[in-house]
């Protein structure tokens, strides 16, 4: 694994995992630039845009090579397209959603998706009565098929959204089919092998963090 | 400000940002081993089930004024109220969601707050298709009344699930009804005065991330 010189898949490597974190944050706030018709940016501006300060997004960016100049900033459309390429968004990448409940079908309706790069290819449910429905664009397929049809999709990212008695079984399926990433909703500890990146978004636990926010306004008044 | 000593708000309210941020998973895992009939759990334990390592588990606990007992551990049920506490859920509190699509449906029909210390107690929406709609035990209301029914229902947290166009709006609606921690998932920057806490939850930056580990496994092979 010596490193090679001028790869730039190689000097992005090391980048923390908070500035990964931080690189979809910056980029929509890259994108609502470019939607206004602006050109160049401050690492102030982006640090007001992003809610960071400035010392960091330059650090942050400085990881995937891009220094800005002095005096004009950082090109717009050009940053945009290092840290889209920084995260690998160079196309659609296809997404499959196992669980077709309000939560599933919230996000298999979300438009949000589509223009940050990512593309939702396949719906699965073990629920008989859901197999067959039309959600969107996409017809309901058994979770039994999710192997073969993962594959055919060649699916990158699964995401998780089934009740908490099945998410282990469903994140194993998904891990068989040779998903590598998978985005977890169910609220509940779920095991992947070590080669298997896992986000958990713990919707419960936001409000946690909100509530130790709160209880601390009241008590410093 | 003078802290005042053995008041245990006083002494937490130095939390670090990323440790109140992992009370939460703590919580979880704690409540998991109550279930289990588990009494006693060491840091490592704790560390495995809480994905973290067993220094950072000892420091954040030491930040509650819990420091368990050397070859014992830490005991569960004394840990899970020391952590409630902090994290201000010794009741329930009142959430109002506004926005009623699939991602507010789902929200407001999520098992998993309850037991967490959150009570979904009103939902709005501004489409007067769907105000007077029951979606669960509750009656969706109008927009137009939130001020009021949040000040008569105790709000404490409003959660966000409105399209992007709205999401500022909606927002200010909150913060006039008096609602001081707000969860956004507009996907989309939104500003509140300095006195109220918000967290984002951005789906598609999730998906991002992992798109950034995904590329980062293909690389490496």
């Amino acid at each position: 694994m010596t490193p090679v010189s001028g790869d730039p898949i190689t000097e992005e490597r090391r980048l923390p995992d908070a500035a990964v974190g931080r690189l979809p944050v910056y980029l929509r706030a890259l994108t609502a630039l470019q939607a206004s018709g602006t050109e160049t940016v401050s690492s102030d501006q982006l640090a007001d845009l992003a809610g960071v300060n400035a010392a960091k997004v330059r650090k942050d960016l400085s990881h995937l090579g891009s220094y800005g100049t002095r005096g004009v900033g950082y090109a717009v459309e050009q940053l945009q397209f290092q840290i889209a390429r920084a995260l690998g968004l160079s196309g659609d990448l296809p997404v499959a959603i196992v669980g077709l409940g309000n939560l599933g079908r919230a996000l298999a309706g979300y438009r949000g998706f589509a223009p940050r790069g990512f593309r939702v290819v396949a719906l699965f449910d073990n629920d008989p009565t859901l197999v067959g429905e039309q959600v969107g664009d996409l017809l309901v397929r058994h979770a039994g098929d999710l192997e073969q049809v993962c594959a055919d999709e060649k699916v990158a990212i699964g995401v998780v959204t089934v009740p908490v008695a099945a998410a282990q079984q469903a994140t194993d399926r998904l891990v068989v089919a040779g998903v590598r990433s998978i985005l977890n909703f169910a609220g509940t500890v779920v095991s992947v092998p070590e080669s298997v990146s896992m986000r958990q978004v713990d919707l419960a636990s936001e409000l946690q963090i909100l509530s130790y926010h709160q209880q601390r306004i009241a008590t410093t008044g």
